[in-house]
């Protein structure tokens, strides 16, 4: 999960994400929006017996502020919350699991934020059923075949892996940068990503009030998005000022055709 | 305002109240399903550049628990959160208007908890049109005769009250018990109110579960409503176990037929 504004248990439950699947929380920086609902959602995941670790990373004053909230509202917690801090100044690796790496990628805003790189890892190739069979490839031997070993026969000829095998699905990368003001060092962490988040408060009409807050108008991410060559946009984080997001799509199109507008409850596939 | 659980902002933005006519909040108790809503709402009407106090009438705990959040989230409030500390162990005034007075009900629950009676104060008498028109009442005595004094006539006759005015609507008491166990020691605070808000959550099957919990069940609730002699019963905060609530209205029903279940967004006149 990725920050966790006010409410977020309620979308959550409301959503068909199963809540046990949760093990990191990944928080952008500490305003109310992006973490006040962390406290409802650890005490809720309290009283459905959670037993695994929570991990959440964040800027390290969060530790400070949740742990007397958790003491005061969730008794006898049955599972643990486990703090990971980082410095949100610098871009680190600060989750790695067996597919995945998330990377933070540093934003300019009112305080310290980060933005988060989900990078899948590549992935073992595929080996046809049909060659297993055809060429009596014993069991142990289909792991190496799958990292790109070719096959040896027991008569000692050669098959190409490209013929034993079909090459996995590229590894995604998806960029979440939200809040931040149009901040071009962002670039080269983004490069290339199947799909860019990047927050949009405001229309470009109104740069001026994006400047003083720190925000970004949907043009200029539009801009970040062609620059970094992404595949797909995504905006999001409107001011509660606009009740339509057509005008955002306009404005984001005329410079990156490829952008849609992230609204409550979507599932976006790329 | 009674309790302020999580996404209270939301669900006040998507009702018809007004955000500037919110001045007071009763909090009943220090679980967070009754106050994580209020950093967020604080958050937003500073945003909103709300200037008028808020107070905030609540166990003393809330103040050393919301200050430092308030410090961390909310930089230049642009109003002061006034805290109201009370002792929920005992009955006393906690808010007092020229309409209205908030009494404090010392509740059974596993923390020091208060229901809250709100009692409507005596209206003046209306004045009849017509007869300030026929006996030349002067705008001065009005008030007098609103409060109920005869009107002298200049030849000295003497206008009875009652031909001059009409009777008020009588006051209105609600009173809010939640959350509770089943506790008699209630029913002097409650008697004959116009509403009775008494949580049920659980129904009378789960009796056990409620006892444990130091909650009601809906037949519970329905038997301190018939006690106190009240106008009519509003059962609400059902455990999420139930997916139906027909059960606890008929369970109630069974012993206090005018009995109705509180939903989000209701609008129950009385």
């Amino acid at each position: 999960m990725i920050d966790c504004g006010e409410g977020t248990q309620r979308q959550m439950l409301a959503s068909k994400v199963k809540l046990s699947r949760l093990n990191n929380i990944f928080i952008s920086h500490l305003h109310g929006d992006h973490c006040f609902g962390l406290i409802g959602l650890i005490s809720t995941l309290g009283m459905f017996n959670r037993t695994a670790d929570l991990y959440i990373h964040s800027h390290p004053s969060l530790q400070s502020i949740l742990t007397p909230l958790i003491s005061t509202f969730c008794d006898d917690l049955s599972y643990k919350v486990c703090f990971e801090p980082f410095d949100p100044s610098k871009s680190e690796v600060i989750y790695e699991d067996r597919s995945l790496t998330v990377t933070t990628i540093p934003l300019k805003h009112k305080m310290p934020t980060a933005g988060f790189l989900f990078s899948e890892k590549e992935r073992a190739r595929n080996i046809k059923r049909e060659m297993i069979d055809f060429y009596q490839i014993p069991l142990q031997t289909i792991p190496l075949i799958k990292q790109g070993a070719d096959f040896v026969t027991e008569d000692g000829s050669i098959v190409a892996n490209d013929r034993l095998t079909v090459a996995p699905a590229p590894p995604k990368k998806y960029a979440y940068c939200s809040d931040t003001m149009y901040w071009e060092r962002i670039l080269p962490f983004i490069d290339s990503v199947d799909c860019l988040y990047h927050e949009s408060t405001f229309l470009h009409d109104d740069l001026a009030k994006a400047k003083a807050t720190m925000h970004s108008t949907a043009l200029q991410a539009a801009k970040i998005a062609a620059m970094a060559n992404v595949k797909q946009l995504l905006l999001g984080h409107f001011s509660a000022r606009y009740d339509d997001f057509q005008a955002f799509l306009m404005e984001a199109r005329s410079v990156f055709p490829n952008t849609f507008v992230a609204t409550d409850g979507d599932t976006i596939e790329f």
